[in-house]
């Protein structure tokens, strides 16, 4: 037996020791964005840096101005090291009606279809997949009492708070957690059945823009149509965002946006994306964005202008004749390869006061930005942790993309100079953020195995 | 000394007392949306009910499931009767913080120009009006024992609130109620110094829509640009509405809409209308609507489609990446000359209809509707009435038309089968429905006296 089987049979023999100790971390109720639950959040750090001490690990809580960093090493291996990112922060719980049990009272369920899911606030997100990693370190010492490459963790807690402390600390100490790759696991699986590694994630800009015609709300019998109207004046510009193909109509907005290149195009193309399925759980059937472009696309690899709020004039029950005074829109672009937020902000300015008639001004209101990633899947470690993933699930994994943004990939590249795999098992249906969050028993079991064949996959 | 000329001068000379009675009703607190005030309302109707026996006017308070209505007749002269009607009630004082003084303790201030005016709730809106009505009718009785026509009057007390026990008295009581002429006092002055008589209200349709795409909110991330954004088809179809010479793109809209005839066209070139002024007051300086139209056209003679509001998505503070399940706004027309609410209605939901993509659905809110009123000008009670304007202000009087509508316009028209004369003393800058609401002592003099030559001049 290699000592990869003797660890994957270590990890299957004490399946029931690690749901326990996932089980512990649950019920620790660090909500990190409610200062009420500060010692909490503490609490949650103090056990995970206790419980990698208990492994080897050289393990710490260090302290920021915020929630705690858990950083620990175990860098006795030759050959390369890997810096582990998680957070041990959890979302809120309300609505605490709509949970069928204690959110911090983790259950074990068996579902309708035989299947085991781990119920509890943090399960999936990240609590669960942070002992993956965790629990195949164990696995590793307990079984041949080293670690087949150096390792680093890194377990954050404010994810879910805004994670500004986070930035300044891996600048602050980047001697100190620099590997030759990053792990992240907070991602999901690409279906059920398919593990993924994501390597393209969007980009993001925010902007808010506040139309004001007249200088105070007017009754619109006195003064309707001879006085502008904001609302009129922002339907205008916004619907002039998109031309009528549903590309983006910014001038310049594709600049840094390349067609995908064929090998990744195959690649998904062999996913056998069902659209259908994706839009139908959410009650829709056609992908709504520029034609000629698959749905997996357009959330993966295509930039997109979104109004993701907008509102001018009367909004209450019954009717109200006025012409209001002002009317805003809040619109997010999520950017793909080398777009430059600086420049799609500036662009998108450009092109609302080129639009804007006489009478009326306009404020913009800068909300956050940043710019996409895109790893280079040409780097030996990816093929590696792909193989690793495939014999786990017997499936070939798949690199896939992420319509939304995880900053700190970004951090692991300005800050540290890193390439980031970011490998997780949480599956679609987890209801994160939501009430009944759950991990499958499942995710968690192959998620262990997973890692421990990656740490072995990385060894070369 | 005609008759006339004495009862002016009657007017002149007893304007004080005829002050101190305006005063009295004005410290009545007669707001009528407010159920703790229903007493006053009462108090309100009772007193106008005593002053009108007290000049020789069979006048009762009269019962409806709301606040009652005073009905009063002296039609002991022979020739022509009319109808006049106004409405005891007033606004809300909120915000009471922002009045100079008690809305309900009267004052007469006077002001940096050293005209004066009366403060007050109510003061223009309508129980200053309403009283120069009665005043007149109080100095014919006096000087001459008798009034020139016969003349019942129609006070009510819900005009502020709804008024929907207004119509159903009318059409109950119409034999009682029904005169050759009808008389309101409820409009402005074209300016200070130009009086006006109002023969064009435009009608109203009010609608609001709601588009509904995803059956809930999603993550712009996970979702964009794939899922159907509400907002986006929301803001195309508003856009939609006018086209790029600002007239409204609904087909079939101007059915019913002819040209302004000439002679009306010319009076309105000669009022001179300063729209810059008309604009350039709340800050706006070009009018919005219709290409090749007048400011003045535009909001008296032309039909427009306003959104009074809209919204859909995340409006809070700071941004959120959603893309919202649904997007609303409510859209009111106003109508001119013949058009018809009910097929302006069908046709908007046609066009709402033909534009709405797939994946999305459109539930509709219908909201009041009222088709507009124009009055002949022809007929000989309004050139009687116009003279008698001139000849009081020294300068022709004008045939406006309206932007608002004055819902009991139509119930005069459809209850009683009589045309009505909207004339009244109102300044722009009254702030009816605002706090320190005013009436120009002149208003309130040379009111009396306007309606003391209508009088005569209706009696041909």
């Amino acid at each position: 037996m290699s000592h990869l089987d003797a660890v994957l049979a270590h990890l299957d023999a004490q399946a029931e020791p690690a749901l326990a100790r996932l089980f512990t971390l649950l019920r620790i109720p660090s909500i990190s964005t409610d200062p009420a639950y500060a010692a909490e959040c503490r609490a949650a750090a103090e056990w995970l840096a206790a419980d990698l001490r208990g492994i080897g690990f050289d393990a710490g809580v260090r302290p920021t101005e915020g929630h705690p960093i858990v950083v620990a090493h175990d860098r006795a291996a030759a050959g390369p090291s890997a810096l582990f990112y998680g957070h041990y922060d959890v979302q809120p719980v309300d609505p605490l009606d709509l949970w069928e049990s204690d959110p911090f009272a983790p259950a074990l369920i068996t579902r309708a279809d035989g299947l085991k899911e781990i119920r509890a606030r943090g399960a999936s997100d990240d609590k669960g997949q942070v002992m993956t990693f965790i629990e195949a370190c164990r696995a590793w010492k307990a079984v041949t009492g080293a670690l087949p490459i150096g390792v680093s963790l890194l377990i954050e807690g404010e994810e879910e708070s805004g994670g500004k402390h986070l930035p300044p600390f891996m600048q602050a100490n980047a001697d100190e957690l620099r590997a030759d790759i990053g792990l992240i696991c907070d991602t999901g699986m690409f279906d059920p059945h398919t593990p993924a590694i994501t390597t393209m994630l969007r980009g993001l800009c925010g902007e808010e823009i506040v139309i004001t015609a007249a200088s105070r709300d007017l009754h619109s019998g006195m003064y309707g149509s001879a006085a502008a109207n904001p609302n009129h004046v922002l339907v205008r510009i916004l619907t002039d965002l998109h031309d009528e193909h549903g590309a983006v109509a910014i001038p310049g907005f594709y600049d840094g946006v390349p067609e995908l290149p064929e090998a990744l195009r195959a690649q998904w193309a062999a996913l056998d994306f069902d659209a259908s399925a994706f839009l139908g759980a959410v009650g829709l059937s056609v992908p709504a964005g520029e034609q000629g472009r698959s749905a997996l696309e357009m959330v993966w690899s295509r930039p997109t202008a979104e109004i993701n709020g907008m509102g001018g004039g009367y909004q209450g029950a019954g009717f109200k004749t006025v012409i209001p005074s002002k009317a805003s829109a809040k619109v997010s672009f999520r950017l793909v390869f080398e777009q430059d937020p600086h420049k799609i902000r500036a662009a998108f300015r450009d092109f609302v006061r080129a639009r804007l008639p006489a009478d009326c001004s306009v404020a913009f209101i800068e909300h956050g930005s940043g710019r996409a990633t895109t790893f280079d899947t040409a780097a030996p470690a990816f093929e590696q942790a792909r193989q690793a993933l495939s014999r786990e699930w017997g499936r070939e994994a798949a690199f896939t993309g992420s319509g939304g943004s995880i900053p700190v990939t970004r951090e692991f590249r300005d800050a540290l100079g890193m390439d980031v795999i970011l490998a997780g098992f949480a599956l679609d249906d987890d209801r994160i953020h939501s009430p009944n969050e759950k991990y499958d028993l499942e995710s968690f079991r192959k998620g262990m195995r997973s890692w421990a064949r990656i740490l072995a996959a990385l060894a070369g």
